[in-house]
């Protein structure tokens, strides 16, 4: 582990417990009867944990969105071209894609960074160049990077987040772009989890029956050529994972370690979860599911993660759609939280005590 | 049936599969996997044939809260006095309550009415005074209130429904504040769907097993005092419901008359949907349901009238909250298809079409 990815995780922290608990307390004066707003009581708690203040503040909100290709398509594992990953980065830049969409209105900004798209993108202000590589090795074959490139990979998510707090950050999400990208986090998964690939191999944009046997095929081949050993996470982003997810890995560490609570996204994020968890347990408290993914097995992942989604909309889109959905819960409970009124403020009478 | 119901009811036209028709293949060409949006690609097409255009817009957006108070109360129904339902319509007033950050954050305006508290309110201009009566009578002893008085509070809340529709209104969400109103709107419930009461009652705001019994035995007897014929909607409401039910009622059958997608909230909101939906079948595809709550059998309640939740959170609150939320997502769901750009557009190549 590299001297700076080791201090990242030096500087995780568990949770704020007397943040926590003054949140807690604070929720059960507010006029309504308490535990009533369920998941967002909850959630507000949370951050009062990760921000380690008793009224956390959600107002600056960014949407990391990583994007990076994956040499495994040579393979036929998905049924869009390549080229789609460099066209989407473009969209994402002209403001045409459903994260565009999703963070204007949740008043969120996109960070788009190329971590390793396959052709040389025109220069855009928008657009962070961070291109490691033109696309992964095919996981087939051998592995999709060096160990050096993993750790570059997860060191520029962490600087990348880090440059976000400097200018002023309360909440992040994590998103990503990759053709050919629920491959590699099926087979991450698969390693990190434990569990046969086939049971968490999905369909990712939507491929049919004998094509998903063909994926799971390849994933197992993967495996096979690598054996990646769940125990070395580093290893098992080098050897099967993608620039994207590292740099994704990167961005949950170096959030956690500012205290930053981090919505992750669909399958995609959630390996990179798998990744970062086991590089830091303490990484966890950190993290807000922010929806459960059509694609197939994330919600095992979540499981696997201690995490309950705050949405389940049949949404398997990526691009950070679903994190900046959890954004906007995220906001909205600590807005609860710190404007609603107290019972003593509002001068509204309390539930007979002797009964509940 | 009063005929100025009558009216509306007939005002009220399926949804128009041509808009929708034309938004699902607007939804097909926007920069994603077909579907990849999930809910939202639904609720966007919903929102199409609702509207009667393409492209829906959800700019002005507006919860109607109404406020009613029981007389059941005297049966010891629940636990929190009866005082507590004008106190929170002064707090919704002062911008203090659960609903009025919510609103805030979605950027909807919050009409509050007065549709029978039990004590006088001091008059406010942002107060709808409505007031039928000093709440409802005991229906553990006979009726809640008139057939009159059941017309005038729907025809009220198709009233208020329409002044707001003149202001602007692309969208409007349902919320309920009453002490007792969860007794009412089980016994309507179980009338309704036919259900026996224990299936369909639970613990409101939160009483305990021997409460929730008692609570059973009531709405019993008050079924049993009042015997409500499923097959007069305006019959039920009047023999076992509420003021600010009725007026609820009239607002989604308003609402539906004028094109106006209706975000229904928790339980109470449930049972004015029930009503609404028997006096105009045409009704449920106008009705979007914001959240299934944590009350008990919300989600039968929701089953029967054939709609499917968007968020479920373990909320319990009312006053609007579920729907307010709601209203969030039909906003981004429309924003989603007006705003994405299509694949001719981005340039971006599409898949493969011998698969799928």
């Amino acid at each position: 582990m590299s001297e700076s990815l080791f201090k990242i995780i030096e500087m995780i922290k568990p949770l704020d417990e007397q943040a926590m608990a003054e949140a807690q307390a604070r929720q059960n004066l507010l006029t309504k009867p308490q535990g009533s707003l369920g998941r967002l009581e909850e959630l507000s708690i949370q951050l009062a944990g990760i921000q380690g203040r008793s009224m956390p503040q959600i107002k600056h909100k960014a949407i990391i969105t990583m994007a990076g290709d994956h040499g495994v398509v040579a393979e036929r594992v998905g049924n869009w071209p390549q080229e789609v990953t460099a066209q989407m980065v473009y969209n994402f830049l002209n403001g045409g894609a459903g994260i565009n969409v999703i963070a204007r209105q949740v008043e969120a900004r996109i960070i788009v960074v190329d971590m390793g798209v396959a052709t040389e993108l025109e220069p855009n202000p928008q657009l962070l160049s961070r291109k490691i590589a033109l696309g992964t090795q095919d996981i087939a074959q051998g592995p999709a990077m060096t160990r050096e490139q993993a750790v570059t990979a997860v060191e520029t998510g962490m600087e990348i987040v880090a440059a976000e707090v400097a200018k002023g950050l309360d909440i992040v999400g994590t998103g990503d772009m990759g053709i050919g990208n629920t491959t590699a986090s099926s087979a991450m998964a698969a390693v990190m989890m434990g569990r046969p690939v086939a049971e968490i191999t999905g369909r990712g944009t939507g491929i049919n029956d004998e094509h998903l046997k063909h994926k799971i095929a390849v994933i197992e081949r993967a495996l096979g050529v690598n054996h990646p050993d769940p125990k070395q996470p580093l290893e098992v982003l080098a050897k099967v994972g993608g620039f994207e997810i590292g740099g994704l890995v990167g961005v949950m560490l170096g959030a956690a370690a500012h205290r930053i609570p981090v919505v992750i996204d669909g399958f995609i994020s959630g390996a990179a979860a798998l990744i970062a968890a086991a590089l830091s347990p303490r990484l966890k408290g950190f993290l807000i599911a922010g929806h459960v993914c059509a694609e197939a097995h994330h919600r095992g992942m979540l499981n696997h993660l201690g995490l309950k989604p705050l949405l389940s909309l049949d949404m398997r889109l990526g691009e950070g759609t679903g994190a900046a959905l959890g954004i906007f819960l995220a906001e909205v409970s600590a807005r609860v939280l710190a404007e609603m009124a107290t019972f003593a403020e509002a001068g509204v009478s309390q539930k007979d005590k002797a009964d509940s």
